[in-house]
Protein backbone atom coordinates (compact mmCIF):
# COMPACT_ATOMS: atom_id res chain seq x y z
CA UNK A 1 0.00 0.00 0.00
CA UNK A 2 0.87 3.58 -0.48
CA UNK A 3 2.61 5.32 2.16
CA UNK A 4 -0.13 7.03 4.52
CA UNK A 5 -0.10 10.89 5.81
CA UNK A 6 1.31 10.98 9.68
CA UNK A 7 3.89 8.34 9.57
CA UNK A 8 7.16 7.76 8.42
CA UNK A 9 8.82 10.46 10.41
CA UNK A 10 12.55 11.34 9.97
CA UNK A 11 12.66 11.59 13.97
CA UNK A 12 14.93 9.05 15.46
CA UNK A 13 13.05 8.92 18.97
CA UNK A 14 15.96 8.24 21.50
CA UNK A 15 14.48 7.04 23.65
CA UNK A 16 17.69 5.87 26.12
CA UNK A 17 17.50 9.86 26.02
CA UNK A 18 14.55 10.23 27.69
CA UNK A 19 15.39 8.03 30.45
CA UNK A 20 18.22 9.62 31.85
CA UNK A 21 18.01 12.86 33.06
CA UNK A 22 21.67 14.41 33.25
CA UNK A 23 21.63 13.16 29.24
CA UNK A 24 17.92 14.73 28.72
CA UNK A 25 19.71 18.28 30.59
CA UNK A 26 22.78 18.55 28.34
CA UNK A 27 20.65 18.56 25.07
CA UNK A 28 18.73 21.37 26.42
CA UNK A 29 21.46 24.03 25.31
CA UNK A 30 21.56 26.60 22.53
CA UNK A 31 21.79 23.96 20.01
CA UNK A 32 18.13 22.87 21.13
CA UNK A 33 15.41 23.30 18.46
CA UNK A 34 12.14 23.65 19.20
CA UNK A 35 9.18 23.40 16.90
CA UNK A 36 7.50 26.31 16.91
CA UNK A 37 3.63 26.36 17.59
CA UNK A 38 0.54 28.08 17.63
CA UNK A 39 -1.40 26.71 20.60
CA UNK A 40 -1.68 22.92 18.75
CA UNK A 41 -0.83 24.91 15.01
CA UNK A 42 2.29 24.59 13.43
CA UNK A 43 4.10 27.79 12.22
CA UNK A 44 5.43 27.87 9.11
CA UNK A 45 8.70 29.44 7.64
CA UNK A 46 9.20 31.00 4.38
CA UNK A 47 9.19 27.80 2.51
CA UNK A 48 6.01 26.36 3.84
CA UNK A 49 7.85 24.12 5.88
CA UNK A 50 7.78 23.34 9.94
CA UNK A 51 9.17 26.30 11.81
CA UNK A 52 11.88 25.85 14.16
CA UNK A 53 13.29 27.77 16.67
CA UNK A 54 15.45 27.67 19.91
CA UNK A 55 14.56 27.33 24.13
CA UNK A 56 14.54 31.44 23.70
CA UNK A 57 11.68 31.11 21.68
CA UNK A 58 9.59 29.34 24.48
CA UNK A 59 8.15 30.75 28.58
CA UNK A 60 11.26 29.53 30.50
CA UNK A 61 8.87 27.99 32.67
CA UNK A 62 7.60 25.80 29.36
CA UNK A 63 6.90 21.96 29.84
CA UNK A 64 8.92 20.54 26.79
CA UNK A 65 8.70 17.34 25.52
CA UNK A 66 11.99 15.72 23.83
CA UNK A 67 10.41 14.63 20.69
CA UNK A 68 13.71 12.67 19.32
CA UNK A 69 16.73 14.08 17.22
CA UNK A 70 16.76 15.08 14.00
CA UNK A 71 20.10 15.47 11.74
CA UNK A 72 21.77 15.17 15.15
CA UNK A 73 20.16 17.78 16.52
CA UNK A 74 17.90 17.60 19.83
CA UNK A 75 14.13 18.46 18.91
CA UNK A 76 11.58 19.64 21.36
CA UNK A 77 8.02 20.92 22.02
CA UNK A 78 6.47 23.21 24.44
CA UNK A 79 3.48 22.09 25.83
CA UNK A 80 0.48 25.05 25.10
CA UNK A 81 -1.84 26.14 27.61
CA UNK A 82 -4.61 24.31 26.61
CA UNK A 83 -5.43 20.87 24.66
CA UNK A 84 -8.22 20.25 21.85
CA UNK A 85 -10.89 17.24 21.39
CA UNK A 86 -12.84 17.00 18.63
CA UNK A 87 -12.11 15.80 15.35
CA UNK A 88 -9.97 16.97 12.70
CA UNK A 89 -12.93 18.29 10.35
CA UNK A 90 -13.45 20.76 12.75
CA UNK A 91 -10.49 22.02 13.11
CA UNK A 92 -9.62 24.55 8.77
CA UNK A 93 -6.42 25.59 10.16
CA UNK A 94 -5.40 21.67 10.98
CA UNK A 95 -6.82 20.47 7.94
CA UNK A 96 -4.78 23.36 5.92
CA UNK A 97 -1.80 22.46 7.58
CA UNK A 98 -2.36 18.73 6.94
CA UNK A 99 -2.36 20.66 2.62
CA UNK A 100 0.31 22.01 3.16
CA UNK A 101 3.18 20.18 4.81
CA UNK A 102 5.35 18.20 2.81
CA UNK A 103 5.03 14.34 4.18
CA UNK A 104 8.56 14.51 6.80
CA UNK A 105 6.95 17.55 8.41
CA UNK A 106 3.35 16.65 9.04
CA UNK A 107 4.89 13.36 10.41
CA UNK A 108 6.59 14.55 12.83
CA UNK A 109 4.27 17.48 13.50
CA UNK A 110 1.14 15.03 13.86
CA UNK A 111 3.48 13.18 16.67
CA UNK A 112 4.60 16.27 18.22
CA UNK A 113 0.85 17.27 18.56
CA UNK A 114 -0.38 14.35 19.91
CA UNK A 115 2.02 14.24 22.79
CA UNK A 116 1.85 18.21 23.61
CA UNK A 117 -1.64 17.93 23.62
CA UNK A 118 -2.30 15.00 25.90
CA UNK A 119 -0.20 16.77 28.47
CA UNK A 120 -2.00 19.77 28.39
CA UNK A 121 -5.51 17.88 28.41
CA UNK A 122 -3.61 15.91 31.59
CA UNK A 123 -2.03 18.74 34.19
CA UNK A 124 -3.84 16.16 36.99
CA UNK A 125 -4.12 12.79 38.85
CA UNK A 126 -6.76 10.74 37.44
CA UNK A 127 -5.95 8.59 40.51
CA UNK A 128 -6.30 11.41 42.91
CA UNK A 129 -6.85 14.52 41.41
CA UNK A 130 -3.11 16.25 42.33
CA UNK A 131 -1.26 18.14 40.35
CA UNK A 132 1.31 16.18 37.88
CA UNK A 133 4.68 17.27 35.93
CA UNK A 134 6.29 15.97 33.10
CA UNK A 135 8.98 14.17 33.44
CA UNK A 136 11.22 11.51 31.08
CA UNK A 137 11.28 14.28 28.53
CA UNK A 138 7.77 14.16 28.31
CA UNK A 139 6.79 10.22 27.74
CA UNK A 140 5.24 10.22 31.55
CA UNK A 141 3.34 12.66 33.54
CA UNK A 142 4.16 11.73 37.69
CA UNK A 143 1.76 12.61 40.51
CA UNK A 144 4.56 13.48 42.65
CA UNK A 145 4.99 11.93 45.71
CA UNK A 146 7.44 14.23 47.00
CA UNK A 147 5.17 17.30 46.67
CA UNK A 148 2.05 15.25 47.86
CA UNK A 149 1.01 13.52 45.11
CA UNK A 150 0.30 9.71 44.70
CA UNK A 151 2.99 8.79 42.96
CA UNK A 152 1.00 7.42 40.24
CA UNK A 153 2.84 7.38 36.47
CA UNK A 154 0.90 8.18 33.75
CA UNK A 155 1.71 7.86 30.00
CA UNK A 156 0.55 9.52 26.69
CA UNK A 157 -2.19 7.26 25.40
CA UNK A 158 -3.01 6.10 21.94
CA UNK A 159 -6.37 4.77 21.04
CA UNK A 160 -6.93 2.09 18.43
CA UNK A 161 -9.56 2.23 16.22
CA UNK A 162 -10.64 -0.58 13.61
CA UNK A 163 -11.48 1.32 10.13
CA UNK A 164 -12.75 -1.37 7.78
CA UNK A 165 -13.96 -2.03 3.78
CA UNK A 166 -16.49 -4.65 3.73
CA UNK A 167 -17.02 -6.47 0.70
CA UNK A 168 -20.17 -7.89 -0.91
CA UNK A 169 -20.04 -9.14 -4.41
CA UNK A 170 -17.57 -6.78 -5.70
CA UNK A 171 -19.53 -3.79 -3.95
CA UNK A 172 -17.81 -1.93 -1.28
CA UNK A 173 -19.99 -0.70 2.43
CA UNK A 174 -19.17 2.94 3.06
CA UNK A 175 -21.17 4.94 5.47
CA UNK A 176 -21.92 8.75 5.74
CA UNK A 177 -21.89 10.42 9.50
CA UNK A 178 -23.84 13.44 9.87
CA UNK A 179 -21.31 14.99 10.68
CA UNK A 180 -19.94 14.57 7.09
CA UNK A 181 -19.22 17.18 4.35
CA UNK A 182 -22.10 17.06 1.38
CA UNK A 183 -21.90 13.58 -0.71
CA UNK A 184 -19.16 11.77 1.89
CA UNK A 185 -18.85 8.49 2.37
CA UNK A 186 -16.16 6.92 3.88
CA UNK A 187 -15.26 3.51 5.60
CA UNK A 188 -16.58 2.63 8.79
CA UNK A 189 -14.62 2.95 11.76
CA UNK A 190 -15.13 2.51 15.70
CA UNK A 191 -12.83 1.95 18.86
CA UNK A 192 -11.31 -0.83 19.87
CA UNK A 193 -13.06 -1.45 23.40
CA UNK A 194 -10.85 -3.35 26.42
CA UNK A 195 -11.57 -7.10 26.14
CA UNK A 196 -11.61 -8.01 22.34
CA UNK A 197 -9.27 -8.45 19.45
CA UNK A 198 -9.29 -5.99 15.94
CA UNK A 199 -11.04 -8.42 14.48
CA UNK A 200 -13.62 -8.82 17.01
CA UNK A 201 -13.83 -4.77 17.23
CA UNK A 202 -14.44 -4.97 13.33
CA UNK A 203 -17.41 -7.20 13.24
CA UNK A 204 -18.75 -5.40 16.24
CA UNK A 205 -18.99 -2.18 14.85
CA UNK A 206 -20.40 -3.07 11.43
CA UNK A 207 -22.51 -5.35 13.01
CA UNK A 208 -23.27 -2.08 15.49
CA UNK A 209 -23.79 0.62 12.86
CA UNK A 210 -24.77 -0.95 10.06
CA UNK A 211 -26.15 -4.30 11.06
CA UNK A 212 -24.27 -6.43 8.40
CA UNK A 213 -22.31 -9.62 9.85
CA UNK A 214 -18.82 -10.29 8.35
CA UNK A 215 -15.88 -12.77 7.99
CA UNK A 216 -12.80 -12.89 7.05
CA UNK A 217 -11.23 -9.91 8.50
CA UNK A 218 -7.67 -9.11 7.66
CA UNK A 219 -5.33 -6.37 8.38
CA UNK A 220 -4.24 -4.08 5.87
CA UNK A 221 -2.48 -1.09 7.62
CA UNK A 222 -2.13 1.36 10.35
CA UNK A 223 -1.73 5.19 10.14
CA UNK A 224 -1.35 7.58 13.37
CA UNK A 225 -4.03 10.02 13.78
CA UNK A 226 -3.29 13.01 15.52
CA UNK A 227 -6.69 14.46 16.54
CA UNK A 228 -5.76 13.35 19.29
CA UNK A 229 -4.62 10.25 19.23
CA UNK A 230 -5.47 7.29 17.44
CA UNK A 231 -4.45 4.80 15.76
CA UNK A 232 -6.25 3.89 12.74
CA UNK A 233 -6.55 0.12 12.29
CA UNK A 234 -7.22 -0.62 8.46
CA UNK A 235 -8.94 -3.69 7.84
CA UNK A 236 -11.25 -5.38 5.20
CA UNK A 237 -13.62 -7.69 5.55
CA UNK A 238 -16.47 -9.91 3.62
CA UNK A 239 -20.05 -9.57 4.37
CA UNK A 240 -22.08 -12.45 4.82
CA UNK A 241 -25.19 -10.57 2.95
CA UNK A 242 -25.84 -6.98 2.08
CA UNK A 243 -29.25 -5.90 4.34
CA UNK A 244 -28.14 -2.67 5.89
CA UNK A 245 -29.66 -2.05 8.99
CA UNK A 246 -28.82 1.56 9.85
CA UNK A 247 -28.13 2.64 13.33
CA UNK A 248 -29.23 6.26 12.72
CA UNK A 249 -27.46 7.35 16.18
CA UNK A 250 -23.71 6.64 14.45
CA UNK A 251 -24.45 7.07 10.22
CA UNK A 252 -26.86 9.21 8.22
CA UNK A 253 -27.07 6.88 5.47
CA UNK A 254 -24.56 3.93 4.26
CA UNK A 255 -24.64 2.38 0.88
CA UNK A 256 -22.99 -0.53 -1.63
CA UNK A 257 -20.85 1.35 -3.63
CA UNK A 258 -19.49 -0.57 -7.01
CA UNK A 259 -16.20 -0.56 -8.06
CA UNK A 260 -16.33 1.44 -10.91
CA UNK A 261 -18.24 4.33 -8.14
CA UNK A 262 -15.37 4.07 -6.23
CA UNK A 263 -12.70 4.21 -8.76
CA UNK A 264 -14.61 6.88 -10.14
CA UNK A 265 -15.03 8.99 -6.53
CA UNK A 266 -11.45 8.78 -6.47
CA UNK A 267 -10.75 9.83 -9.78
CA UNK A 268 -12.57 12.94 -9.37
CA UNK A 269 -11.61 13.66 -6.05
CA UNK A 270 -11.72 17.26 -4.77
CA UNK A 271 -14.41 18.12 -7.50
CA UNK A 272 -18.38 18.30 -6.86
CA UNK A 273 -18.54 15.44 -9.44
CA UNK A 274 -18.52 11.86 -9.10
CA UNK A 275 -20.81 9.53 -7.51
CA UNK A 276 -19.85 10.74 -4.25
CA UNK A 277 -17.06 12.65 -2.35
CA UNK A 278 -14.35 10.00 -1.28
CA UNK A 279 -12.36 10.65 2.02
CA UNK A 280 -9.34 12.80 1.76
CA UNK A 281 -6.33 11.77 0.47
CA UNK A 282 -4.49 12.26 4.23
CA UNK A 283 -7.29 9.99 5.78
CA UNK A 284 -6.14 6.01 5.48
CA UNK A 285 -9.74 5.24 4.58
CA UNK A 286 -8.33 6.61 1.07
CA UNK A 287 -5.53 4.77 1.14
CA UNK A 288 -7.68 1.52 1.36
CA UNK A 289 -9.75 2.71 -1.32
CA UNK A 290 -6.41 2.74 -3.62
CA UNK A 291 -5.33 -0.26 -2.35
CA UNK A 292 -9.03 -2.04 -3.03
CA UNK A 293 -9.09 -0.80 -6.15
CA UNK A 294 -5.44 -1.92 -6.95
CA UNK A 295 -6.11 -5.50 -5.20
CA UNK A 296 -9.15 -5.71 -7.61
CA UNK A 297 -7.83 -4.23 -10.90
CA UNK B 1 -4.01 -19.25 14.29
CA UNK B 2 -5.49 -20.85 17.36
CA UNK B 3 -7.89 -18.99 19.56
CA UNK B 4 -6.10 -16.43 22.31
CA UNK B 5 -6.74 -15.89 25.72
CA UNK B 6 -9.29 -13.25 26.86
CA UNK B 7 -10.41 -13.20 23.76
CA UNK B 8 -14.16 -14.52 22.04
CA UNK B 9 -16.25 -13.49 25.27
CA UNK B 10 -19.60 -14.52 24.34
CA UNK B 11 -21.48 -10.96 26.12
CA UNK B 12 -23.47 -8.73 23.72
CA UNK B 13 -21.78 -5.53 24.43
CA UNK B 14 -25.42 -3.91 23.43
CA UNK B 15 -23.83 -0.65 22.79
CA UNK B 16 -27.48 1.10 22.04
CA UNK B 17 -28.46 0.56 26.15
CA UNK B 18 -25.24 2.30 26.90
CA UNK B 19 -26.19 5.75 26.11
CA UNK B 20 -30.10 4.99 26.91
CA UNK B 21 -30.39 6.12 30.23
CA UNK B 22 -33.90 4.94 30.54
CA UNK B 23 -33.06 1.18 28.97
CA UNK B 24 -30.28 0.87 31.76
CA UNK B 25 -32.57 1.93 34.20
CA UNK B 26 -34.94 -0.43 33.29
CA UNK B 27 -32.51 -3.42 33.38
CA UNK B 28 -31.16 -2.41 37.12
CA UNK B 29 -33.57 -4.44 38.72
CA UNK B 30 -33.74 -8.26 40.62
CA UNK B 31 -32.94 -9.89 37.42
CA UNK B 32 -29.79 -7.89 36.28
CA UNK B 33 -26.37 -10.47 37.71
CA UNK B 34 -23.21 -8.93 39.07
CA UNK B 35 -20.04 -10.27 38.58
CA UNK B 36 -18.96 -11.06 41.86
CA UNK B 37 -14.99 -9.85 42.55
CA UNK B 38 -12.62 -9.65 45.52
CA UNK B 39 -10.85 -6.18 44.98
CA UNK B 40 -10.14 -7.06 40.95
CA UNK B 41 -10.14 -11.04 41.61
CA UNK B 42 -12.94 -13.07 40.04
CA UNK B 43 -14.76 -15.27 42.79
CA UNK B 44 -16.15 -18.66 41.75
CA UNK B 45 -19.18 -20.89 41.99
CA UNK B 46 -18.88 -24.54 43.23
CA UNK B 47 -18.06 -25.25 39.45
CA UNK B 48 -14.89 -23.41 39.54
CA UNK B 49 -16.78 -21.17 36.72
CA UNK B 50 -16.93 -17.15 37.39
CA UNK B 51 -19.70 -16.48 40.36
CA UNK B 52 -22.74 -14.14 39.80
CA UNK B 53 -24.42 -12.50 42.46
CA UNK B 54 -27.70 -9.65 42.23
CA UNK B 55 -27.69 -5.84 42.64
CA UNK B 56 -28.00 -6.87 46.18
CA UNK B 57 -24.85 -8.09 46.42
CA UNK B 58 -23.05 -5.02 46.03
CA UNK B 59 -22.95 -1.65 48.28
CA UNK B 60 -25.91 0.29 47.05
CA UNK B 61 -23.29 3.34 46.24
CA UNK B 62 -21.15 1.20 44.14
CA UNK B 63 -20.40 2.19 40.91
CA UNK B 64 -21.53 -0.23 38.26
CA UNK B 65 -20.45 -1.10 34.83
CA UNK B 66 -22.85 -2.64 32.42
CA UNK B 67 -21.23 -5.33 30.27
CA UNK B 68 -23.47 -5.98 28.12
CA UNK B 69 -25.86 -8.96 27.18
CA UNK B 70 -25.55 -12.56 28.45
CA UNK B 71 -28.11 -15.17 27.64
CA UNK B 72 -30.49 -12.13 27.64
CA UNK B 73 -29.41 -11.21 30.64
CA UNK B 74 -28.00 -8.10 31.72
CA UNK B 75 -24.52 -8.12 33.29
CA UNK B 76 -22.39 -5.72 35.28
CA UNK B 77 -19.34 -5.33 37.96
CA UNK B 78 -19.01 -3.03 40.69
CA UNK B 79 -15.91 -0.76 40.51
CA UNK B 80 -13.56 -1.97 43.19
CA UNK B 81 -12.01 0.91 46.34
CA UNK B 82 -8.22 0.43 44.34
CA UNK B 83 -7.17 -0.30 41.02
CA UNK B 84 -4.15 -2.15 39.80
CA UNK B 85 -1.08 -1.17 38.35
CA UNK B 86 1.48 -3.79 37.44
CA UNK B 87 2.16 -6.90 35.05
CA UNK B 88 0.37 -9.78 35.87
CA UNK B 89 3.11 -11.89 36.70
CA UNK B 90 3.26 -10.07 40.08
CA UNK B 91 -0.11 -10.91 40.95
CA UNK B 92 0.11 -14.52 41.62
CA UNK B 93 -4.42 -14.60 42.27
CA UNK B 94 -4.44 -13.57 39.15
CA UNK B 95 -2.53 -15.77 37.51
CA UNK B 96 -4.62 -18.77 38.88
CA UNK B 97 -7.39 -17.46 37.73
CA UNK B 98 -6.08 -17.57 34.06
CA UNK B 99 -5.15 -21.14 34.66
CA UNK B 100 -8.67 -22.19 36.33
CA UNK B 101 -11.31 -20.28 33.92
CA UNK B 102 -12.71 -21.81 31.00
CA UNK B 103 -11.70 -19.42 28.03
CA UNK B 104 -15.61 -17.95 27.64
CA UNK B 105 -15.44 -16.98 31.77
CA UNK B 106 -11.70 -15.56 31.30
CA UNK B 107 -12.79 -13.39 28.29
CA UNK B 108 -15.86 -12.32 30.40
CA UNK B 109 -13.44 -11.64 33.92
CA UNK B 110 -10.99 -9.75 31.44
CA UNK B 111 -12.92 -7.43 29.96
CA UNK B 112 -14.65 -6.33 33.02
CA UNK B 113 -11.26 -6.43 35.09
CA UNK B 114 -9.98 -4.05 32.53
CA UNK B 115 -13.19 -1.59 32.64
CA UNK B 116 -13.31 -1.41 36.78
CA UNK B 117 -9.58 -1.19 37.02
CA UNK B 118 -10.27 1.62 34.53
CA UNK B 119 -12.47 3.31 36.81
CA UNK B 120 -10.92 2.32 40.41
CA UNK B 121 -7.83 4.60 38.98
CA UNK B 122 -9.96 7.45 37.09
CA UNK B 123 -12.00 8.86 39.83
CA UNK B 124 -10.27 12.30 38.88
CA UNK B 125 -10.36 14.75 36.10
CA UNK B 126 -6.92 14.98 34.48
CA UNK B 127 -7.94 17.86 32.85
CA UNK B 128 -8.89 19.82 36.21
CA UNK B 129 -8.62 17.83 39.08
CA UNK B 130 -12.65 17.46 39.95
CA UNK B 131 -14.12 14.89 40.94
CA UNK B 132 -15.54 12.39 37.64
CA UNK B 133 -18.30 9.79 37.99
CA UNK B 134 -19.25 6.84 35.88
CA UNK B 135 -21.55 7.57 32.43
CA UNK B 136 -22.88 5.69 29.89
CA UNK B 137 -22.89 2.58 31.70
CA UNK B 138 -19.34 3.03 32.73
CA UNK B 139 -18.11 3.48 29.23
CA UNK B 140 -17.28 6.81 30.09
CA UNK B 141 -16.66 9.00 32.92
CA UNK B 142 -17.39 12.77 32.98
CA UNK B 143 -16.39 15.96 35.24
CA UNK B 144 -19.89 16.74 35.35
CA UNK B 145 -20.26 20.24 34.95
CA UNK B 146 -23.40 20.97 36.89
CA UNK B 147 -21.65 19.90 39.88
CA UNK B 148 -18.45 22.71 39.19
CA UNK B 149 -16.12 20.06 36.67
CA UNK B 150 -15.08 21.18 33.36
CA UNK B 151 -17.41 18.90 31.41
CA UNK B 152 -14.34 16.88 30.19
CA UNK B 153 -15.27 13.15 28.94
CA UNK B 154 -12.90 10.45 29.38
CA UNK B 155 -13.20 7.14 27.94
CA UNK B 156 -11.89 3.70 28.94
CA UNK B 157 -8.28 3.47 27.44
CA UNK B 158 -6.98 0.67 25.62
CA UNK B 159 -2.86 0.51 24.93
CA UNK B 160 -1.73 -0.84 21.85
CA UNK B 161 1.46 -3.38 22.28
CA UNK B 162 3.48 -4.45 19.41
CA UNK B 163 4.84 -7.67 20.07
CA UNK B 164 6.73 -9.52 17.45
CA UNK B 165 8.36 -13.07 16.25
CA UNK B 166 11.75 -11.61 14.50
CA UNK B 167 13.39 -14.44 12.01
CA UNK B 168 16.74 -14.82 10.25
CA UNK B 169 18.19 -17.66 8.57
CA UNK B 170 15.59 -20.06 10.28
CA UNK B 171 16.02 -18.87 14.00
CA UNK B 172 13.92 -16.52 16.11
CA UNK B 173 14.83 -14.00 18.67
CA UNK B 174 13.80 -14.30 22.33
CA UNK B 175 13.90 -12.16 24.96
CA UNK B 176 14.25 -12.20 28.57
CA UNK B 177 13.32 -9.15 30.91
CA UNK B 178 15.08 -9.09 34.50
CA UNK B 179 11.65 -9.59 36.02
CA UNK B 180 10.80 -12.91 34.45
CA UNK B 181 11.18 -16.19 36.40
CA UNK B 182 14.01 -18.08 35.70
CA UNK B 183 15.52 -19.54 31.95
CA UNK B 184 12.12 -17.55 30.57
CA UNK B 185 12.36 -16.43 26.90
CA UNK B 186 9.28 -14.33 25.22
CA UNK B 187 8.72 -12.85 22.16
CA UNK B 188 10.24 -8.89 22.33
CA UNK B 189 7.36 -6.24 22.65
CA UNK B 190 6.64 -2.78 23.18
CA UNK B 191 3.84 0.20 23.27
CA UNK B 192 2.51 2.00 19.83
CA UNK B 193 3.95 5.13 20.38
CA UNK B 194 1.53 8.63 19.54
CA UNK B 195 2.83 9.04 15.73
CA UNK B 196 4.02 5.49 14.13
CA UNK B 197 2.39 2.81 12.90
CA UNK B 198 2.36 -0.88 13.78
CA UNK B 199 4.84 -1.49 11.61
CA UNK B 200 7.56 1.26 12.47
CA UNK B 201 6.67 0.52 16.52
CA UNK B 202 7.57 -3.31 15.66
CA UNK B 203 11.26 -1.65 14.01
CA UNK B 204 11.91 0.46 16.52
CA UNK B 205 11.01 -1.44 19.61
CA UNK B 206 13.55 -4.69 17.79
CA UNK B 207 16.43 -1.86 17.42
CA UNK B 208 16.06 -0.26 20.63
CA UNK B 209 15.90 -3.49 22.63
CA UNK B 210 18.34 -5.74 20.56
CA UNK B 211 19.84 -3.33 18.27
CA UNK B 212 18.47 -5.85 14.73
CA UNK B 213 17.02 -3.94 11.78
CA UNK B 214 14.42 -5.44 10.55
CA UNK B 215 12.00 -5.68 7.25
CA UNK B 216 8.77 -7.31 5.82
CA UNK B 217 6.85 -6.63 8.99
CA UNK B 218 3.34 -9.07 9.01
CA UNK B 219 0.15 -8.65 11.60
CA UNK B 220 -0.33 -11.77 12.86
CA UNK B 221 -3.57 -11.65 15.00
CA UNK B 222 -4.21 -9.56 18.32
CA UNK B 223 -4.78 -10.54 21.73
CA UNK B 224 -6.96 -7.96 24.95
CA UNK B 225 -4.89 -8.31 27.74
CA UNK B 226 -6.53 -7.08 30.84
CA UNK B 227 -3.24 -6.61 33.26
CA UNK B 228 -4.36 -3.31 32.87
CA UNK B 229 -5.79 -2.84 29.38
CA UNK B 230 -3.33 -3.79 26.47
CA UNK B 231 -3.97 -4.59 23.04
CA UNK B 232 -1.01 -7.25 22.18
CA UNK B 233 -0.31 -7.06 18.25
CA UNK B 234 1.32 -9.82 17.27
CA UNK B 235 3.80 -9.38 14.19
CA UNK B 236 6.26 -11.14 12.62
CA UNK B 237 9.27 -9.29 11.04
CA UNK B 238 12.56 -10.43 9.41
CA UNK B 239 15.99 -9.38 10.77
CA UNK B 240 18.56 -7.73 8.26
CA UNK B 241 21.25 -9.24 10.65
CA UNK B 242 22.06 -11.62 13.79
CA UNK B 243 24.21 -9.05 15.50
CA UNK B 244 22.21 -8.38 18.82
CA UNK B 245 23.29 -5.26 20.80
CA UNK B 246 21.60 -5.57 24.18
CA UNK B 247 19.83 -2.46 25.60
CA UNK B 248 20.36 -3.78 29.66
CA UNK B 249 17.63 -1.11 30.74
CA UNK B 250 14.94 -3.76 29.23
CA UNK B 251 16.44 -7.18 28.43
CA UNK B 252 18.78 -9.04 30.61
CA UNK B 253 19.62 -11.09 27.64
CA UNK B 254 18.27 -11.74 23.79
CA UNK B 255 19.00 -14.90 21.81
CA UNK B 256 18.26 -16.40 18.70
CA UNK B 257 16.61 -20.36 18.89
CA UNK B 258 16.56 -22.79 16.06
CA UNK B 259 13.31 -24.31 15.23
CA UNK B 260 14.05 -27.15 17.22
CA UNK B 261 14.56 -25.81 20.42
CA UNK B 262 11.62 -23.52 19.96
CA UNK B 263 9.53 -27.15 19.08
CA UNK B 264 11.13 -28.81 22.25
CA UNK B 265 10.41 -25.57 24.70
CA UNK B 266 6.78 -26.08 23.17
CA UNK B 267 6.60 -29.75 23.97
CA UNK B 268 8.30 -29.58 27.36
CA UNK B 269 5.90 -26.22 28.59
CA UNK B 270 5.73 -26.37 32.65
CA UNK B 271 8.74 -28.73 32.87
CA UNK B 272 11.80 -27.77 34.13
CA UNK B 273 13.54 -29.17 31.19
CA UNK B 274 14.05 -28.25 27.25
CA UNK B 275 16.35 -25.52 26.07
CA UNK B 276 14.10 -22.67 27.55
CA UNK B 277 10.98 -22.32 29.47
CA UNK B 278 8.51 -20.83 27.06
CA UNK B 279 6.01 -17.75 27.16
CA UNK B 280 2.30 -19.45 29.16
CA UNK B 281 -0.36 -20.41 26.92
CA UNK B 282 -2.61 -17.62 27.86
CA UNK B 283 0.24 -15.54 26.20
CA UNK B 284 -0.20 -14.24 22.87
CA UNK B 285 4.11 -14.77 22.72
CA UNK B 286 3.00 -18.82 22.91
CA UNK B 287 0.35 -18.52 20.36
CA UNK B 288 2.47 -16.88 17.70
CA UNK B 289 5.10 -19.45 18.65
CA UNK B 290 2.65 -22.26 17.60
CA UNK B 291 1.75 -20.22 14.53
CA UNK B 292 5.76 -20.29 13.70
CA UNK B 293 5.82 -23.53 14.17
CA UNK B 294 3.04 -24.69 11.78
CA UNK B 295 4.25 -22.23 9.11
CA UNK B 296 7.58 -23.64 9.22
CA UNK B 297 6.83 -27.44 9.63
Amino acid sequence: MRPVAFAGSPIDRADQIRVDDAALAGLMDWRARVLLLDGLLPQYDENGALAWGTLADVAPDAELVFLGLLGGKACFAAVPDAGASGPAYAMPQAWAAIQQLAPDDLAIYGGARSLVDWHARHRFCARCGGKTRLAKGGWQRTCASESGGCGAEHFPRTDPVTIMLVEHSGRLLLGRQPRFPPRSFSALAGFVEPGETIEEAVAREVFEEAGVRVRDVQYIATQPWPFPSQLMIGCHAMALDDAITLDVTELEEALWFSREEVAQAIAMQGSEEGPFRAPPPAAIANSLLHWWLERTA
